[in-house]
């Protein structure tokens, strides 16, 4: 009988193995029966972008953490498909910071292409996970018919990403602030906060990007929470870093080096917490935002039952083209390809070696070769295209550097694709200029 | 073998269903053990205030839809408990419509009276109940240890409200708004909108009263949409009625009656779903929110598996008083005391009369009185203490009087209590006001 496999969530890492079981099929392999189940009612995880906040139309969770006018804040060289590159998605090269619609073209242009769109039920909210008879049990709620169902399968993917449920810190006073007080989750339109003086809480991507949003769109001034010490960045002259946040009172902010301010909203960039509501406790992943995850073996596998597997869970440098060597392996080991160790103890010296290796790493740079080099050594027991994994390194090393020497310029460079060799044109306007976010307004020579 | 009684959610509903409980074993009588779940940490449901919105502190839905200076939105001598009254719990009388913190302490003053904590799992959020085996299987995960366990019980009573999910409708512009876009649900502090011009839309008690909060709080404008016709209150200067939304530009949002208006928020009071994640089809109540709810036998007992009840799934004149009615009736359903019919018929035959009765209602006063006899019917099958349920809806009919003659007044009004025969003393201060909320401010002479 075909095997059935269960892929949760149709975002960039769902997909992804969508696209690799389809690439097989295309080759004339015999694949398995793929079922992808998807919440939202379009694909693209956070890609597809929602207004919404909170919960969604249909009272689930809102996935969506992506808010309007965001650029990427990599570049694309670092993230392209090996099997369908930028060129050939919009027919000439671009520019190295697209915009989110510009990314969103791209991850459905290639699954538009595979034809794989039929395989997804969407609106359809994974309630439960068991594993049962040596297969899984699998219980979905469509709702849109409002009605649940449980259908049996012999692998679950489990692709739901990991920046989408956040992870909020109380402080003293949070409770009577009189101002607007967000996660970066539900952050969406910065010109809310035109003329507005704005603490921003955290020192990671989010506190960046929503930061340097609102000082685009117009914010009187930033205030940037530090706890653990100053960026190193060379923010604007209305940026201020200060410590870690003490307490507030009324719309004043206390920090722990004694400064205050006064602030009419308050941004927590404070992370995001892997999240899987859907999951019992055997399987259910437990790990920090690490390269080297707890309990996956190569980074996908569960070693508690290893007919199940995680794509995507790592903190990431690599994104897209790391989450395309997760699912064509993935495929690979489902397929019967590739051997999974069957006793505990290899599975487990696999995440311990991973996680040694990432404690003895220096610096970002080794965090980006190391992450390049974990995305190559799974490409390389598949047949995903390979690529020159040290040209990707390189446009993270420069986008490192142009971050270093300004923050607010830096995505007016451009980096060469590690798949076409192509330089990427400069875009045609400074990004602290360009205001309309639009794929047609990026797309423009 | 004793009976095990599984209560999901310890607000107003399952608590008042523990009280029936312990009141029983209080006369001696042999109770099933009960055992309640809660996912906040604390119990008082919707009024256990929390400045979190969206999700919780463990990345669940956000319970908590009540905001910061909310007073009640009618008397208290409509709600008041019979077997504990108002008096009893402050020693004194005290004004008619209290803020939330001293609801919020009257509603614990009455179980930590009875004791009954200790039946009650915190941080527990149900993640699925199965009807198996002649009775329930109930999944639940402690968000504290991170755990999940099954257990097994004779009857299941939901109590988890219905004023916790939002319902969100969309429009075309609310994609591309550039102010503030939120729920209800997501309100919290109105002096976020001092200063702000701010459109609501609703006319139910959710738009009143944010609207009213916000213009005590100093908003600039308030702009009501009113899809239905307008609402016929005398509403302040700065307030004005408009026709249902048509759609959003920029900040601007235009009406179906040609006017517009640029707004710094759009405040969505367009009402809450009765939303059972943790609940498969066969166990799932869907209903509107109306008097006479479907599938529910005398309003409480869930018609497709007579071991399961609904508490408070009705729309609302009654509350915490009728909370109890319906969980004292189940409680002795439960014990056998009250036998509930077997057969399929005379279940739906109670249900469509109490429909075609709310169809033949001609205006508030009628589903006052209405709401009232369905309260003082179930009273009258248990030992819950009766009362003058007259005189309850005559607080009812007065405040419905005071409000249409002036909204922005109406709270300044004392009622008789059913209870006590007490006329409540005028508060110290107008609401309008009275801009500290707190328990001190409120029991002041």
């Amino acid at each position: 009988m075909t095997k059935r496999v269960c892929v949760i969530g149709a975002g960039p890492s769902g997909l992804a193995q969508l696209r690799a079981f389809q690439s097989a099929k295309a080759k004339g392999e015999d694949i398995p029966e793929v079922v992808c189940y998807e919440k939202q009612s379009d694909w693209g995880g956070l890609w597809n972008y929602t207004w919404r906040t909170g919960v969604d139309e249909h009272g689930n969770n809102c996935h969506g953490s992506m808010y309007r006018y965001l650029w990427s804040n990599g570049p694309k060289e670092g993230l392209e498909f090996a099997d369908y590159t930028f060129e050939e998605h919009f027919g000439k090269p671009i520019a190295s910071y697209p915009p989110r619609a510009v990314l969103f073209d791209y991850i459905k242009g290639r699954v538009e292409k595979a034809g794989v769109r039929d395989w997804i039920e969407f609106d359809t909210i994974v309630r439960d996970v068991r594993a049962r008879d040596g297969g899984f049990e699998v219980t979905v709620r469509n709702e849109k018919t409002d009605s649940e169902k449980t259908e049996q399968f012999d692998h679950v993917v489990v692709a739901t990403g990991h920046f989408s449920v956040p992870n909020v810190p109380e402080y003293p006073g949070f409770e009577s602030y009189n101002g607007r007080l967000l996660h970066a989750h539900d952050f969406r339109d910065a010109r809310e906060f035109t003329g507005k003086d704005v603490m921003i809480m955290g020192t990671s991507y989010s506190a960046e990007d929503i930061g340097s949003q609102i000082w685009k769109y117009g914010a009187t001034s930033i205030v940037q929470s530090c706890r653990g010490g100053a960026t190193g960045y060379k923010w604007p002259e209305n940026w201020t870093e200060v410590a870690g946040l003490d307490r507030v009172e009324g719309k004043t902010c206390h920090f722990t080096d004694g400064s205050t301010a006064d602030v009419d909203a308050i941004i927590l960039c404070t992370g995001y917490k892997h999240h899987f509501p859907f999951l019992p406790d055997d399987l259910r992943l437990k790990t920090a935002n690490i390269l080297a995850a707890d309990d996956l073996y190569k980074g996908v596998v569960w070693n508690h039952n290893t007919d199940m597997f995680y794509l995507g869970m790592q903190d990431q440098w690599y994104t897209f083209n790391m989450f395309d060597a997760q699912a064509w392996w993935v495929r690979d080991a489902i397929m019967g390809k590739i051997a999974i160790p069957s006793d505990m103890a290899t599975l487990e010296a696999d995440v311990a070696q991973r996680k040694a290796e990432e404690g003895a790493l220096a610096d970002d740079f080794a965090c980006i070769d190391y992450q390049g080099a974990y995305t190559m050594e799974l490409i390389e027991e598949t047949d995903y295209p390979s690529f020159d994994i040290q040209a990707a390194n390189q446009a993270f090393y420069e986008w490192k550097k142009h971050k270093k020497a300004d923050i607010m310029t830096f995505r007016n460079n451009g980096y060469t694709s590690p798949m076409t060799g192509t330089k990427a044109p400069e875009h045609h306007t400074p990004w602290k200029d360009a205001l309309d976010d639009s794929l047609e307004s990026y797309l423009q020579v």
